[in-house]
């Protein structure tokens, strides 16, 4: 047993309950990136869907149960990805959703979350801040707060991608995930770690946040006073103690990789893959980058979690 | 009956012979474009692959045949993505490919042939030149010359798009196709006016490279002295008989879009949706911007057919 609160039967499950367009994603090796980066190099490629991120997977999840127990509202807070998939999971179930964001988070993602009919509220401060103004509103009108890791079916719904790599990536050595508040890591490396736990799960975070890494090196909840990175979608300063006990049962490392390599990252996702990602999703790339030799000649899976950058950003990127 | 050359059964049998990396691809709603463009959009990914392009579905059918007969080798001219996909299906199924292309051809394109092991002739002059090499390869070596839209596999193997379209773009008013020599226009448009024959099939050339259209248009192949384009996926001058007739009893409409538009949609593919494309890929956004009218309100489906592009070129066009 892996002693985490995930469960297997339970992500099987999903499957039937998650929307199919964000499941069975392409799976596929890229041998131009793989000589550029000199190992071979498959990618997991969780943006091809309606809100280009591999979240509508656990939000279907949640609204799904929503749904089902009759409860017609639901609030969180996002830096945006989270919110844009809640707000599609929510039109389609029913469900009336007010997501929570930082003023300062990319005009284009609230955009698109705005145009959902999702109800939108800014906060000044950063995404610790939003966290606090979305448990208030959960609590002055009694409905659901959704918080990203910890609760399960953000997990669950992320480990369906572990399912399919289960499936389908038979000869990778390695996977490497990007880390933030920890859905993805755990939710992917529960099901590899019951089904396939010779392949190496790597987590990766920035440099400029990593809080959830350092507190898994050193077993305990480590929190960090700011964060400085351009990979928003996994800036967290405060690790939720639950999902750093799963991460210690199902991650093998935990790695921190700079802005420099970030960005290279994504550069060479365009230049060799043909791929726009955000900056999380060059975080496998990024690590590959900060340490060649430990994947040299290895067969590692990139999972690329989502394309919402801002597209000025990635215009300056690319053409460094 | 359709009265093509094309064959539904064996369409279907061909899901089973082409390597599922190529295969149920992702259709999905993007609801940024969409607005942008006034009408609801759906994108058909054909380039989450390890070819970035829909020809490895025709390719494996090819590689499978000449495997069948204990053929061991074949030649192709390719302005790259033929080639590319030639070569990894050959590859994959122990064939001798030899790619014919012009020496102007992407540096890029070029380079990935290569990297597979294939055989690479430089021909200077277009592609014309590159076809009548390749055919005089073939008579001296006695090898199988695979010949684009000509060669059945081809336009069968993009037919298996088609299938996938009829089983989830169920509310599809239109489908937005890119022509070149006809294989894809073909394949698509002959499931779909099979089986969904009240979906509209409209195909997309250049203004620069219009000699398909005219055929289409006049009923009888045209052919022209030159081709004006950056769209060199679908850039040939001389249609194929057999295709065009195919095509007459298939598409609804073919339409010439200037290059300014597929520009256009290049950036707007990056824009809205995330995209790196290809020009042919732009060309369904650049038929909906010529004629905005004629898609107003209603559901396109537009097939993302390649994003093998020069990334400096990319970077340009992106950057307007």
């Amino acid at each position: 047993m892996i002693g985490t609160r995930l469960d297997l039967e339970r992500i099987r499950a999903a499957r039937h309950v998650i929307d199919p367009v964000f499941l069975d994603t392409p799976l596929y090796r890229c041998e131009a990136l793989g000589r550029a980066l000199g190992c071979a190099v498959s990618i997991k490629l969780e943006t091809a869907n309606p809100v280009r991120s591999f979240k509508g997977r656990g939000t279907e999840l949640v609204a799904n149960l929503l749904r089902g127990r009759r409860e017609t509202a639901a609030v969180c807070a996002s830096a945006g990805n989270l919110g844009w998939a809640l707000g599609w999971s929510g039109r389609r179930h029913d469900i009336d959703v007010t997501v929570v964001a930082a003023r300062r988070a990319s005009p284009a993602k609230l955009d698109r979350i705005r145009a959902l009919g999702t109800a939108l509220e800014l906060v000044d401060g950063d995404h610790e801040m939003a966290r606090q103004q979305a448990a208030a509103i959960a609590r002055r009108r009694g409905i659901r707060l959704v918080e990203d890791s910890l609760d399960i079916e953000t997990c669950e719904g992320a480990a369906t991608i572990g399912l399919e790599l289960v499936d389908r990536a038979t000869s990778a050595d390695a996977v490497l995930i990007a880390l933030g508040g920890g859905a993805m890591a755990t939710g992917v490396g529960h099901v590899l770690k019951a089904l396939r736990p010779e392949v190496e799960v790597v987590c990766v975070q920035p440099r400029g946040a990593p809080a959830m890494t350092r507190s898994w090196h050193e077993r305990r909840v480590v929190t960090t006073a700011t964060v400085d990175t351009i990979a928003d979608g996994v800036a967290g300063r405060h690790p939720i103690p639950e999902v750093l006990n799963d991460l210690l049962r199902v991650a093998d490392d935990a790695v921190l990789v700079d802005e420099t390599s970030i960005v290279t990252g994504i550069r060479m996702l365009w230049q060799h893959a043909g791929l726009v990602v955000e900056p999380s999703a060059a975080l496998g790339v990024a690590a590959v980058l900060a340490d060649p030799g430990r994947f040299a000649g290895r067969h590692v899976v990139t999972v690329i979690c989502g394309s919402n950058v801002d597209m000025d950003a990635h215009r300056r990127w690319i053409t460094r």
